[in-house]
């Protein structure tokens, strides 16, 4: 792999021919040149050094500023000459840069990079000095409309240095806009252009000027993935499963899977030389020598026995075969050749691999369960895809004492086959599934994925955990130029473009797939009416909704005027709606009856309670439940409390108005949702 | 109450006393004037409109910058009186100042206001036009020291501003804190001075100058209140009490008290002149006719009814009053007035009161409750202090399922007597009571709470959540210049100051006081080592340890060797450990026995498990223990997943390690308790 840098004038050159405006330059070998030159251009000016040795010219005396006259210019000439040879004598002088020098104006940065999933991304934001410790930038992935550049202009911090403020004009933003356009169609259509940073881009009232400018060239090209055809849907319905490795000694994988799959309602085929039944089940030596069909192959035998084991599947006809085993590319290379040779052997036959180093996959609906977790998990209607087993482990356990069921859990393994493609593919397809959370740790084809996702996130919730924000993590992969957009930003601009919800923790993805399960999906703004009998929580409230982009809208005097005939004199007469600690059933269907009615005012109606004597749980769950069918806006229910709340809880649970059970957790997710762009009204958050 | 604001030369003159620079500068009457003055003072010069009636100068044209000659000053003069004239024919033109044009610098902001609560305050953070849309700004609460003022410098975002960055140069910040100090002196010493900005004041390589100044004085004197004396400790272990407006119908708040209270151990007199038995206790007409001694009464009559029976009250020698009632002076204006005549009554007689339009008091282990929450909580370790009664009912609730119990709950109610500071009292020296939660809506006292609760988080850890962070809740509060320290912002730094931790939610502060009740209280530094059986989480783990400033420390190559010993091959030899997914009690112990030898390397460690095949949860627990035996540093124990992690929890929980269940909310509890100022070592956060 080459790599190489442009010269500042190569710089401005290949800028020029995108219509990016940049200084006026010569570059010039004499004194007398530069006076020359210098005056052509007209003063001031500013002089550089050229010369692929010297990278930080200013630090080595090679830049020369507010140049003034002839006479100046022939002096810094020779200044600077003289600094380099001094400071590194072996440097090539391919001579100076005479440059117009640009008129302050707002310091802006343009940066490019090609990300190893995602391919070439846009970073746009504050330059000069302070892009280092402002870090206030936006970011996009290429290809991009006018509008998309649009609004990356308009969602950073400091828009208003660019729109106008006290005391300062607006600058020329449409400029901007089409400059941001022409460097994207730069970046696009040079293949071998893999990082830039144009920085500062110099942003006047009128107009703007590309003041400094590093751009890196490579020969290395992202070996794009062929498409590979997604695995038939159907082969996750298996109606008989062999596994090779069964065992009856407790503490082998092979008795743990064994054991799981037990109760599935297919047919079962241990494989085992050594054994007549385990379990009851009558056991054959290899899978060449059951009798009927096999679809699906669970294989837990060493990883190097694994590609023998897959040569028989193969002749076997089976369709998909989940390798648990580990032991390949995730331990070291010669792992990485077996994992090839058992993919290439497959491949032959037709087999479909899931894994291997895997959980594999549960399917409670069906009743299979490949795994080694402790318990199975209920049958419900979230598929759970993971990139880490030990995940699925603790999500399943956790799920048991959480009224948490699912249509499917996989853990992906080393992906060697299928990917996340094929499981999104299938709980797309899957009618138990409402919603589907992904644990991500790295995605191999961002483009391919996010073609996928794209397409599943319009039909169902799609919520994911991508692991890897950490500088720890990430330190590794620091690019050249120290570019702002680190792998992880990446992600969330890719999942923000394919309506994927992104979350930070495995609580509040299920909590956000439960909430988003309900028919009516995303809230359609972020305009919000808070109702409860709480005045503590309806404070916090506020301070909740401010924090995660909820807006708590003022209630019109006619909507007040209509409460005011039926709630106690003393109520706040405001939004939170407070209807006090004595409220019962009837006041809460008063009220939202009124906000039923009214509907039009508010996207969101969060209801608080907490337990008391005058309201039982059940009650104030069916008022909920009321309201929820009296209107098409999302209700999001939060009974606090503990066991006195348990009933309301399960009757909104059942009806799919998830309760949440802690308030600022209520007010995170509900606003992480308002982030999606399914969100139908409003402005976007980004 | 009189407000005046200073002019702008009178606001320098102010300045100058306080040996903070200021232009210099001339008032003048004529053009000539003008002329003659600004040729004093060296060109150029700002010209600026003196009128008490112009407040935005440069929108009426009553500013012209850059006067560069005798001649352009006497033209500038009559340009600005004529613009003045037109723009506003009736402002009263007092004459044009002719300024000193300072150089351009780094441009600061210094405010100063009154908080309601805590009194005088600073701001200090970056200025100009950027001040608004950047809210990059510190706070502290006067007096300061000169260490806190460098602190409060150096922790704004942009102190590479002042500190210098990649080309340019450091700024003089002994001469900004000298400055600083000079400023909180001259508003300690000029009470008068309630509220001002200094922005921009502009900062040099050398010196600095206050380019403009608001400064506003009011008459208006902050009613600071006597210092009242605490409450004997000894008035809440009643050995006898009275309830007043007992009553035998299910639904009345005199029900619910007696009922809660029919288990007191010590003597129970209900009075309701209309009965002669409520559940089997002898009752009687008034208090007056008990024959015994009362110590404390509960009182639930309607609220005209108080007076006459707090008088009754005193008349027995009552100690400690509960007004449970409500209709004070949270609700209007006459509530107020019955309040006032209830504390006089209640003062004679030297009765104490708690509330009135409160629940009152729960102590389990003195087994007594006066609320109406539907069941009284379990004996424990933490006092749970709330200004909102509808909190109170939410989270005793909650403790029910979470094993949580209290050593006291208190709802403050309207405060009209006892206030947060007696509570705080009672908690610090009640020896069952190992942490302190707060919920707080406002505090009157401020200066008096923060020696009080610093005085008690001393001895034990105090937690506090503060409701009213949102713009919402502050709109109404609104300084007139529009000053960025917000009354929130002012908690805040109260409790930093006071060693108050402040979470945002009711789970966090019961999370924080459990792992804070730990003998060991704070961890003493933010180094912290994750253990895991988990690789997923270990992942996750570094992306939170970022998020919440705990730093993932880098394990020396010795400790790596020694735990190379008896980890399996292919261990990730770093930090987080990952023990890998077959990790046995064995394979934690050993490791641990590591950690604990070379304890000196790290202040925390994060032990993550999961539910497996080869660890139960118990074992687990109990290696945690031992760890946590083995060293003095602090030991955060996550046991992630359901039913299988119980045993391990309970075990956890009885030896004060109390177990995390979800990751992200262990890091972030934890980060939280780094930023106290009872940590030993390493770097404030703040």
């Amino acid at each position: 792999m080459a790599e190489w840098l442009l010269s500042e004038a190569e710089g401005y050159d290949f800028l020029k021919k995108y219509d990016v405006p940049v200084p006026e330059y010569r570059i010039v070998k004499s004194a007398d040149d530069a006076a020359d030159s210098a005056a052509e251009i007209g003063f001031p000016v500013v002089m550089k050094i050229v010369s692929p040795q010297i990278i930080h010219k200013s630090d080595a005396g090679g830049v020369i500023v507010g140049v003034s006259s002839a006479e100046e210019a022939s002096r810094a000439y020779d200044k600077i000459i003289s600094n380099i040879s001094s400071a590194n004598p072996d440097a090539e002088i391919e001579g100076v840069i005479v440059e117009e020098m640009a008129e302050s104006g707002v310091e802006l940065i343009i940066g490019g990079k090609t990300d190893p999933s995602f391919g070439k991304t846009i970073t746009f934001g504050i330059g000069g000095t302070l892009v280092e410790f402002l870090k206030d930038v936006s970011l996009r992935i290429l290809p991009l409309t006018e509008e998309e550049v649009r609004k990356m202009v308009r969602e950073i911090n400091s828009y208003k240095l660019i729109s106008g403020y006290r005391g300062s004009t607006p600058k020329d933003e449409d400029g901007l806009i089409k400059i941001i356009m022409n460097v994207c169609r730069a970046f696009e259509e040079t293949e071998d252009l893999k990082e830039f940073d144009i920085n500062p881009l110099r942003l006047y009232e009128k107009g703007a000027c590309a003041v400094d400018t590093a751009f890196i060239f490579s020969d290395e090209h992202n070996g794009s993935q062929a498409e590979q055809e997604l695995v038939p849907v159907e082969y996750f319905n298996p109606e008989s499963i062999a596994v090779i490795g069964a065992s009856e000694s407790p503490g082998k994988m092979g008795y743990a899977v064994m054991h799981k799959l037990s109760s599935f309602p297919g047919k079962l085929y241990p494989v085992n030389p050594n054994r007549d039944r385990i379990m009851c089940f009558k056991t054959y030596p290899s899978i060449l020598d059951v009798e009927g069909n096999v679809d699906m192959a669970v294989i837990t035998v060493p990883s190097r026995l694994v590609p023998g084991v897959m040569d028989e599947c193969g002749k076997k006809g089976v369709k998909i075969a989940v390798v648990i085993t580990a032991g390949f590319k995730e331990m070291n290379e010669e792992g990485r050749k077996l994992e090839e040779k058992m993919v290439a052997i497959a491949k032959r036959h037709g087999t479909r691999i899931v894994g291997p180093n895997c959980l594999g996959l549960i399917s409670p609906h069906k009743g299979y369960d490949t795994t080694y977790v402790q318990r199975s998990p209920t049958p419900g209607n979230i598929a759970f895809l993971s990139q880490s087993g030990a995940i699925v482990n603790a999500v399943v356990d956790w799920s048991l004492t959480h009224d948490v069921g699912f249509s499917s859990v996989v853990s992906v393994g080393n992906q060697s086959d299928l990917t996340f493609l094929d499981y999104l593919h299938w709980a797309e397809s899957d009618e138990n599934t409402d919603a589907i959370i992904m644990y991500i740790e790295e995605i191999n084809n961002g483009r391919e994925f996010m073609k996928r996702v794209s397409e599943v996130a319009k039909v169902k919730p799609v919520v994911a955990i991508k692991s890897g924000s950490s500088a720890r993590g990430r330190a590794a992969a620091a690019s050249h130029t120290g570019s702002l957009a680190g792998s992880y930003e990446v992600y969330m601009e890719a999942f923000r473009e394919a309506g994927v919800l992104s979350v930070t923790n495995l609580e509040d993805a299920f909590l956000a797939a439960e909430f988003l399960s309900h028919h009516k999906h995303y809230p359609l703004g972020r305009r919000a009416v808070v109702v409860t009998n709480a005045g503590g929580f309806a404070v916090l409230s506020t301070d909740y909704a401010e924090r995660y982009g909820i807006e708590i809208v003022d209630l019109p005097q006619n909507v007040i005027d209509e409460m005011n005939t039926f709630l106690p004199e003393f109520w706040n007469k405001g939004n939170p709606v407070d209807l006090l600690g004595d409220a019962d059933g009837e006041r809460f269907a008063r009220t939202f009856n009124v906000l039923a009615k009214h509907d039009d005012l508010w996207d969101i109606c969060v209801v608080i309670g907490f337990p008391n004597l005058v309201l039982t749980s059940e009650r104030f769950a069916k008022q909920i439940m009321q309201l929820s069918d009296d209107t098409d806006k999302r209700i999001v229910s939060v009974l606090l409390g503990g066991a006195e709340m348990t009933g309301g809880r399960e009757i909104l649970r059942e009806n799919k108005v998830p309760p949440f059970e802690e308030l600022e957790t209520a007010f995170r997710v509900v606003g992480r949702t308002l982030q999606s762009k399914f969100r139908a009204k409003g402005q976007g958050l980004f």
